[in-house]
Protein backbone atom coordinates (compact mmCIF):
# COMPACT_ATOMS: atom_id res chain seq x y z
CA UNK A 1 0.00 0.00 0.00
CA UNK A 2 0.83 3.03 -0.67
CA UNK A 3 2.61 5.89 1.92
CA UNK A 4 -0.13 7.45 4.06
CA UNK A 5 -1.06 11.08 4.05
CA UNK A 6 -2.31 12.75 6.99
CA UNK A 7 -4.70 15.89 5.96
CA UNK A 8 -4.23 17.69 9.88
CA UNK A 9 -6.97 20.53 9.59
CA UNK A 10 -5.45 23.13 12.34
CA UNK A 11 -6.79 26.84 14.49
CA UNK A 12 -4.15 28.06 16.90
CA UNK A 13 -7.29 28.98 18.62
CA UNK A 14 -7.65 25.41 20.40
CA UNK A 15 -5.62 23.36 22.60
CA UNK A 16 -6.01 20.48 21.89
CA UNK A 17 -4.78 21.25 18.26
CA UNK A 18 -1.93 23.04 19.93
CA UNK A 19 -1.25 19.89 22.10
CA UNK A 20 -2.28 17.02 18.74
CA UNK A 21 0.31 19.52 16.66
CA UNK A 22 2.93 18.33 19.04
CA UNK A 23 2.71 14.44 18.46
CA UNK A 24 1.20 14.08 14.70
CA UNK A 25 4.30 14.90 12.77
CA UNK A 26 6.69 11.69 14.92
CA UNK A 27 3.37 9.54 15.01
CA UNK A 28 3.38 9.88 10.88
CA UNK A 29 7.13 9.01 10.92
CA UNK A 30 6.53 6.35 12.74
CA UNK A 31 4.12 5.07 10.37
CA UNK A 32 6.17 6.08 7.10
CA UNK A 33 3.35 8.67 6.61
CA UNK A 34 3.27 12.29 5.81
CA UNK A 35 1.50 15.20 7.20
CA UNK A 36 -0.24 17.95 5.28
CA UNK A 37 -1.06 20.64 7.17
CA UNK A 38 -4.48 22.61 6.08
CA UNK A 39 -5.31 25.38 8.55
CA UNK A 40 -9.36 26.24 9.34
CA UNK A 41 -11.61 28.62 10.91
CA UNK A 42 -13.25 26.67 13.82
CA UNK A 43 -15.21 29.64 14.72
CA UNK A 44 -17.13 29.08 11.28
CA UNK A 45 -17.30 25.14 11.81
CA UNK A 46 -18.71 25.67 15.04
CA UNK A 47 -21.35 27.92 13.23
CA UNK A 48 -21.74 25.46 10.37
CA UNK A 49 -22.64 22.56 12.13
CA UNK A 50 -24.21 23.68 15.20
CA UNK A 51 -21.54 22.70 17.21
CA UNK A 52 -19.91 25.16 20.26
CA UNK A 53 -16.74 25.33 22.13
CA UNK A 54 -16.17 23.39 25.14
CA UNK A 55 -15.62 26.06 27.75
CA UNK A 56 -19.34 26.96 26.90
CA UNK A 57 -20.78 24.94 29.21
CA UNK A 58 -19.17 25.91 32.88
CA UNK A 59 -18.54 22.53 34.65
CA UNK A 60 -16.50 21.93 31.18
CA UNK A 61 -14.50 24.57 30.96
CA UNK A 62 -13.35 24.18 34.86
CA UNK A 63 -12.47 20.82 33.63
CA UNK A 64 -10.77 22.04 30.31
CA UNK A 65 -8.04 24.06 32.09
CA UNK A 66 -7.00 20.89 34.02
CA UNK A 67 -7.54 18.96 31.92
CA UNK A 68 -5.21 20.23 28.82
CA UNK A 69 -2.36 20.66 31.32
CA UNK A 70 -2.46 17.08 31.77
CA UNK A 71 -1.67 15.96 28.01
CA UNK A 72 0.75 18.80 27.91
CA UNK A 73 2.42 16.66 31.09
CA UNK A 74 1.86 13.55 29.23
CA UNK A 75 3.44 14.68 26.57
CA UNK A 76 6.10 16.41 28.02
CA UNK A 77 5.31 20.00 25.82
CA UNK A 78 5.40 23.24 26.93
CA UNK A 79 2.01 24.97 27.88
CA UNK A 80 0.97 27.76 29.67
CA UNK A 81 -2.83 29.03 28.95
CA UNK A 82 -2.74 31.87 27.41
CA UNK A 83 -4.51 35.39 28.87
CA UNK A 84 -5.53 36.31 25.89
CA UNK A 85 -8.07 33.32 25.09
CA UNK A 86 -9.75 33.13 22.92
CA UNK A 87 -8.26 34.66 19.92
CA UNK A 88 -8.39 35.01 16.68
CA UNK A 89 -5.93 33.28 14.71
CA UNK A 90 -7.44 34.26 11.03
CA UNK A 91 -4.08 36.67 9.98
CA UNK A 92 -1.89 33.79 11.44
CA UNK A 93 -3.72 30.97 9.24
CA UNK A 94 -3.54 33.62 6.24
CA UNK A 95 0.58 33.91 6.87
CA UNK A 96 0.35 29.75 7.32
CA UNK A 97 -0.77 29.59 3.96
CA UNK A 98 1.79 31.45 2.83
CA UNK A 99 4.66 29.86 4.35
CA UNK A 100 3.20 27.10 3.23
CA UNK A 101 3.81 28.26 -0.29
CA UNK A 102 7.47 29.15 0.60
CA UNK A 103 7.49 25.11 1.98
CA UNK A 104 7.69 25.35 5.50
CA UNK A 105 3.92 24.97 6.44
CA UNK A 106 4.62 22.23 8.63
CA UNK A 107 7.19 24.37 10.70
CA UNK A 108 4.81 27.50 10.79
CA UNK A 109 1.98 25.87 11.98
CA UNK A 110 3.91 24.23 14.69
CA UNK A 111 5.52 27.57 15.81
CA UNK A 112 2.51 29.76 15.69
CA UNK A 113 0.64 27.17 18.06
CA UNK A 114 3.54 26.88 20.16
CA UNK A 115 3.62 30.79 20.21
CA UNK A 116 0.45 31.39 21.48
CA UNK A 117 0.14 27.79 23.77
CA UNK A 118 3.01 27.98 25.21
CA UNK A 119 5.31 31.42 24.81
CA UNK A 120 2.32 33.37 25.42
CA UNK A 121 2.71 35.40 22.22
CA UNK A 122 -0.81 37.64 21.01
CA UNK A 123 -0.79 35.93 17.74
CA UNK A 124 -3.75 38.16 16.60
CA UNK A 125 -0.77 40.78 16.05
CA UNK A 126 1.10 41.56 12.85
CA UNK A 127 4.45 41.64 14.98
CA UNK A 128 4.31 38.20 16.47
CA UNK A 129 3.31 36.36 13.03
CA UNK A 130 6.69 37.79 11.74
CA UNK A 131 8.59 37.23 14.55
CA UNK A 132 7.58 33.52 14.20
CA UNK A 133 8.18 33.72 10.56
CA UNK A 134 11.62 35.45 11.19
CA UNK A 135 13.02 32.34 13.67
CA UNK A 136 12.29 30.18 11.38
CA UNK A 137 14.32 32.18 8.79
CA UNK A 138 11.28 33.13 6.78
CA UNK A 139 10.50 37.15 5.18
CA UNK A 140 7.78 37.89 7.89
CA UNK A 141 7.09 41.09 6.06
CA UNK A 142 6.44 39.09 2.98
CA UNK A 143 4.18 36.71 4.69
CA UNK A 144 2.10 39.44 6.23
CA UNK A 145 1.83 41.20 2.78
CA UNK A 146 0.61 38.10 1.35
CA UNK A 147 -2.09 37.33 4.07
CA UNK A 148 -4.39 40.35 2.02
CA UNK A 149 -3.97 38.53 -1.48
CA UNK A 150 -7.60 37.02 -2.36
CA UNK A 151 -5.84 33.54 -2.78
CA UNK A 152 -4.48 33.34 0.13
CA UNK A 153 -8.09 34.13 1.79
CA UNK A 154 -10.09 32.10 -0.51
CA UNK A 155 -7.34 29.04 0.69
CA UNK A 156 -8.18 29.78 3.87
CA UNK A 157 -12.22 30.00 3.44
CA UNK A 158 -12.35 26.87 1.03
CA UNK A 159 -10.41 25.03 3.31
CA UNK A 160 -12.79 25.75 6.33
CA UNK A 161 -15.94 24.62 3.68
CA UNK A 162 -14.10 21.37 2.73
CA UNK A 163 -13.78 20.55 5.97
CA UNK A 164 -17.37 20.76 7.30
CA UNK A 165 -18.07 19.08 3.76
CA UNK A 166 -16.52 16.46 4.61
CA UNK A 167 -17.70 15.78 8.30
CA UNK A 168 -15.48 18.27 10.84
CA UNK A 169 -17.48 20.02 13.64
CA UNK A 170 -14.42 20.64 15.70
CA UNK A 171 -10.72 20.75 15.62
CA UNK A 172 -8.03 19.39 15.45
CA UNK A 173 -10.14 17.27 12.77
CA UNK A 174 -7.58 14.86 10.49
CA UNK A 175 -8.39 12.95 7.59
CA UNK A 176 -6.24 9.56 6.60
CA UNK A 177 -7.88 7.47 3.61
CA UNK A 178 -10.71 8.90 3.99
CA UNK A 179 -11.36 8.51 6.96
CA UNK A 180 -11.79 11.26 9.54
CA UNK A 181 -10.73 11.56 13.48
CA UNK A 182 -11.36 14.05 15.44
CA UNK A 183 -9.33 15.51 18.60
CA UNK A 184 -6.16 15.19 20.26
CA UNK A 185 -7.23 12.16 22.17
CA UNK A 186 -8.05 10.50 18.89
CA UNK A 187 -4.37 10.19 17.88
CA UNK A 188 -4.48 6.84 19.36
CA UNK A 189 -7.10 6.06 16.91
CA UNK A 190 -4.97 7.21 13.95
CA UNK A 191 -2.30 5.60 14.84
CA UNK A 192 -4.09 2.04 15.09
CA UNK A 193 -5.47 2.88 11.82
CA UNK A 194 -1.66 3.46 10.52
CA UNK A 195 -0.87 0.36 11.98
CA UNK A 196 -3.62 -2.14 10.61
CA UNK A 197 -3.26 -0.53 7.17
CA UNK A 198 0.39 -1.40 6.56
CA UNK A 199 -0.66 -5.05 7.58
CA UNK B 1 1.50 6.14 49.91
CA UNK B 2 -1.94 4.21 50.31
CA UNK B 3 -3.33 2.03 47.35
CA UNK B 4 -5.72 4.51 45.30
CA UNK B 5 -9.35 4.49 45.09
CA UNK B 6 -11.00 5.23 41.35
CA UNK B 7 -15.05 6.26 41.64
CA UNK B 8 -16.30 5.30 38.61
CA UNK B 9 -19.33 7.24 38.03
CA UNK B 10 -21.43 5.07 35.48
CA UNK B 11 -24.64 5.36 33.54
CA UNK B 12 -25.75 1.86 31.01
CA UNK B 13 -26.86 5.06 28.26
CA UNK B 14 -23.38 5.81 27.72
CA UNK B 15 -21.44 4.21 24.75
CA UNK B 16 -17.85 5.43 26.45
CA UNK B 17 -19.05 4.28 30.08
CA UNK B 18 -19.22 0.96 28.49
CA UNK B 19 -16.07 1.20 26.59
CA UNK B 20 -14.07 2.30 29.98
CA UNK B 21 -15.73 -0.07 31.79
CA UNK B 22 -13.78 -2.58 30.10
CA UNK B 23 -10.97 -1.56 30.24
CA UNK B 24 -10.89 0.09 34.20
CA UNK B 25 -10.98 -2.88 36.56
CA UNK B 26 -7.37 -4.08 34.39
CA UNK B 27 -6.15 -0.80 34.72
CA UNK B 28 -6.64 -0.33 38.13
CA UNK B 29 -4.86 -3.63 38.84
CA UNK B 30 -2.24 -2.38 36.90
CA UNK B 31 -1.48 -0.19 39.45
CA UNK B 32 -2.76 -1.90 42.99
CA UNK B 33 -5.75 0.55 42.76
CA UNK B 34 -9.16 -0.47 43.41
CA UNK B 35 -12.70 0.28 41.73
CA UNK B 36 -15.98 1.73 43.34
CA UNK B 37 -18.75 1.52 40.58
CA UNK B 38 -21.14 4.13 41.26
CA UNK B 39 -24.14 4.49 39.32
CA UNK B 40 -25.54 8.13 38.47
CA UNK B 41 -28.17 9.41 36.00
CA UNK B 42 -26.40 11.20 33.10
CA UNK B 43 -29.79 12.88 31.92
CA UNK B 44 -29.93 14.54 35.18
CA UNK B 45 -26.20 15.99 34.99
CA UNK B 46 -26.97 16.97 31.40
CA UNK B 47 -29.98 18.82 33.20
CA UNK B 48 -27.73 20.02 36.31
CA UNK B 49 -24.97 21.66 33.84
CA UNK B 50 -26.30 22.74 30.69
CA UNK B 51 -24.01 19.76 28.88
CA UNK B 52 -25.86 18.13 26.37
CA UNK B 53 -25.21 14.62 24.90
CA UNK B 54 -22.53 14.44 21.62
CA UNK B 55 -25.39 13.17 19.23
CA UNK B 56 -27.66 16.37 19.76
CA UNK B 57 -25.29 17.66 16.60
CA UNK B 58 -25.88 15.67 13.62
CA UNK B 59 -22.28 15.86 12.16
CA UNK B 60 -20.88 14.68 15.51
CA UNK B 61 -23.35 12.14 16.00
CA UNK B 62 -22.33 10.42 12.63
CA UNK B 63 -18.58 10.45 13.86
CA UNK B 64 -20.11 9.17 17.26
CA UNK B 65 -21.30 5.94 15.65
CA UNK B 66 -17.89 5.24 14.11
CA UNK B 67 -15.56 6.18 16.94
CA UNK B 68 -17.24 3.84 19.06
CA UNK B 69 -16.76 0.86 16.90
CA UNK B 70 -12.95 2.19 16.73
CA UNK B 71 -12.92 2.27 20.34
CA UNK B 72 -14.31 -1.33 20.52
CA UNK B 73 -11.57 -2.32 17.98
CA UNK B 74 -8.52 -1.28 19.92
CA UNK B 75 -9.89 -2.88 22.64
CA UNK B 76 -11.10 -6.13 21.02
CA UNK B 77 -14.30 -5.99 23.35
CA UNK B 78 -17.62 -6.63 21.30
CA UNK B 79 -19.63 -3.79 20.55
CA UNK B 80 -23.27 -3.71 18.14
CA UNK B 81 -24.93 -0.30 18.64
CA UNK B 82 -28.36 -0.73 19.97
CA UNK B 83 -31.37 -0.83 18.04
CA UNK B 84 -32.93 0.71 20.90
CA UNK B 85 -31.35 4.03 21.96
CA UNK B 86 -31.20 5.79 24.10
CA UNK B 87 -32.17 3.82 26.88
CA UNK B 88 -33.66 4.70 29.98
CA UNK B 89 -31.11 2.73 32.77
CA UNK B 90 -32.87 3.85 36.04
CA UNK B 91 -34.23 0.16 36.92
CA UNK B 92 -30.61 -0.99 35.98
CA UNK B 93 -28.88 1.22 38.26
CA UNK B 94 -31.35 1.29 41.08
CA UNK B 95 -30.65 -3.32 40.34
CA UNK B 96 -27.36 -2.17 40.49
CA UNK B 97 -27.04 -0.35 44.12
CA UNK B 98 -29.12 -3.50 45.36
CA UNK B 99 -26.31 -5.74 43.62
CA UNK B 100 -23.55 -4.06 45.10
CA UNK B 101 -25.31 -4.24 48.55
CA UNK B 102 -24.75 -7.74 47.60
CA UNK B 103 -20.98 -7.18 47.08
CA UNK B 104 -21.23 -7.84 43.41
CA UNK B 105 -21.22 -4.21 42.43
CA UNK B 106 -18.51 -4.85 40.07
CA UNK B 107 -19.88 -7.32 38.22
CA UNK B 108 -23.62 -6.41 37.51
CA UNK B 109 -22.25 -2.97 36.12
CA UNK B 110 -20.14 -4.82 34.25
CA UNK B 111 -22.49 -7.28 32.52
CA UNK B 112 -25.57 -4.99 32.40
CA UNK B 113 -23.63 -2.32 30.19
CA UNK B 114 -22.01 -5.35 27.95
CA UNK B 115 -26.02 -7.01 27.80
CA UNK B 116 -27.00 -3.82 26.45
CA UNK B 117 -23.68 -2.27 23.97
CA UNK B 118 -22.53 -5.70 22.58
CA UNK B 119 -25.47 -8.10 23.12
CA UNK B 120 -28.50 -5.91 22.02
CA UNK B 121 -30.46 -6.56 25.59
CA UNK B 122 -33.69 -4.17 26.40
CA UNK B 123 -31.91 -3.45 29.40
CA UNK B 124 -35.08 -0.92 30.09
CA UNK B 125 -37.17 -4.31 30.97
CA UNK B 126 -37.15 -6.17 33.95
CA UNK B 127 -36.62 -9.53 32.33
CA UNK B 128 -33.43 -8.28 31.04
CA UNK B 129 -32.37 -7.31 34.27
CA UNK B 130 -33.26 -10.38 35.71
CA UNK B 131 -31.25 -12.27 33.23
CA UNK B 132 -27.79 -10.34 34.11
CA UNK B 133 -28.18 -10.89 37.71
CA UNK B 134 -29.14 -14.90 37.08
CA UNK B 135 -26.03 -15.10 35.11
CA UNK B 136 -24.02 -13.79 37.54
CA UNK B 137 -25.91 -15.64 40.82
CA UNK B 138 -27.82 -13.44 41.83
CA UNK B 139 -31.05 -13.48 42.62
CA UNK B 140 -32.86 -11.29 40.05
CA UNK B 141 -36.25 -11.27 41.30
CA UNK B 142 -35.04 -10.31 44.87
CA UNK B 143 -32.75 -7.20 43.12
CA UNK B 144 -35.70 -5.75 41.22
CA UNK B 145 -37.48 -6.23 44.46
CA UNK B 146 -35.19 -3.64 46.02
CA UNK B 147 -34.93 -1.50 43.11
CA UNK B 148 -38.52 -0.29 44.57
CA UNK B 149 -37.08 0.58 47.73
CA UNK B 150 -36.58 4.12 49.08
CA UNK B 151 -33.40 3.66 50.06
CA UNK B 152 -32.38 2.55 46.57
CA UNK B 153 -33.67 5.14 44.89
CA UNK B 154 -31.82 7.92 46.93
CA UNK B 155 -28.72 6.10 46.62
CA UNK B 156 -29.14 6.34 42.69
CA UNK B 157 -30.32 10.47 43.04
CA UNK B 158 -27.43 11.05 46.09
CA UNK B 159 -24.64 9.78 43.79
CA UNK B 160 -25.65 12.53 40.66
CA UNK B 161 -26.10 15.12 42.68
CA UNK B 162 -22.88 14.49 44.55
CA UNK B 163 -21.24 14.13 41.23
CA UNK B 164 -22.46 16.84 39.63
CA UNK B 165 -21.60 18.98 43.17
CA UNK B 166 -17.86 17.45 42.32
CA UNK B 167 -17.58 18.68 38.98
CA UNK B 168 -18.68 15.99 36.44
CA UNK B 169 -20.80 16.82 33.55
CA UNK B 170 -20.72 13.60 31.71
CA UNK B 171 -19.51 10.19 31.62
CA UNK B 172 -18.27 8.32 32.55
CA UNK B 173 -16.74 10.62 35.29
CA UNK B 174 -14.16 9.20 37.52
CA UNK B 175 -12.45 10.52 40.21
CA UNK B 176 -9.15 9.48 42.02
CA UNK B 177 -7.24 11.38 44.82
CA UNK B 178 -9.64 14.37 44.50
CA UNK B 179 -8.97 14.44 41.06
CA UNK B 180 -11.62 14.33 38.27
CA UNK B 181 -11.49 12.40 34.95
CA UNK B 182 -13.79 12.67 31.83
CA UNK B 183 -14.52 10.16 29.33
CA UNK B 184 -13.06 7.14 28.26
CA UNK B 185 -10.18 9.30 26.18
CA UNK B 186 -9.57 10.19 29.22
CA UNK B 187 -8.12 6.58 30.64
CA UNK B 188 -4.60 7.50 29.23
CA UNK B 189 -4.69 10.49 31.78
CA UNK B 190 -5.81 8.47 34.69
CA UNK B 191 -3.64 5.80 34.09
CA UNK B 192 -0.40 8.21 34.29
CA UNK B 193 -2.18 10.08 37.50
CA UNK B 194 -1.56 6.22 38.80
CA UNK B 195 1.44 6.13 37.99
CA UNK B 196 3.20 9.52 38.94
CA UNK B 197 1.55 8.99 42.27
CA UNK B 198 3.46 5.54 43.04
CA UNK B 199 6.72 6.92 42.10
Amino acid sequence: MSAAVIEFFWDPASPYTYLAATQIESLAARHGATVVWRPFVLGKVFEATGNRAPATVAAKAKHLFQDVQRWATLYAVPFRFPTIFPINGISAMRAACAADDAGHGSAFAQAIMKAYWADGADIAKPDAIAAVAAALGLDGEALLARTAEAEIKDRLRTNTEEAVKRGAFGAPTMFVDGQMFWGNDRLVLLENHLKARSH
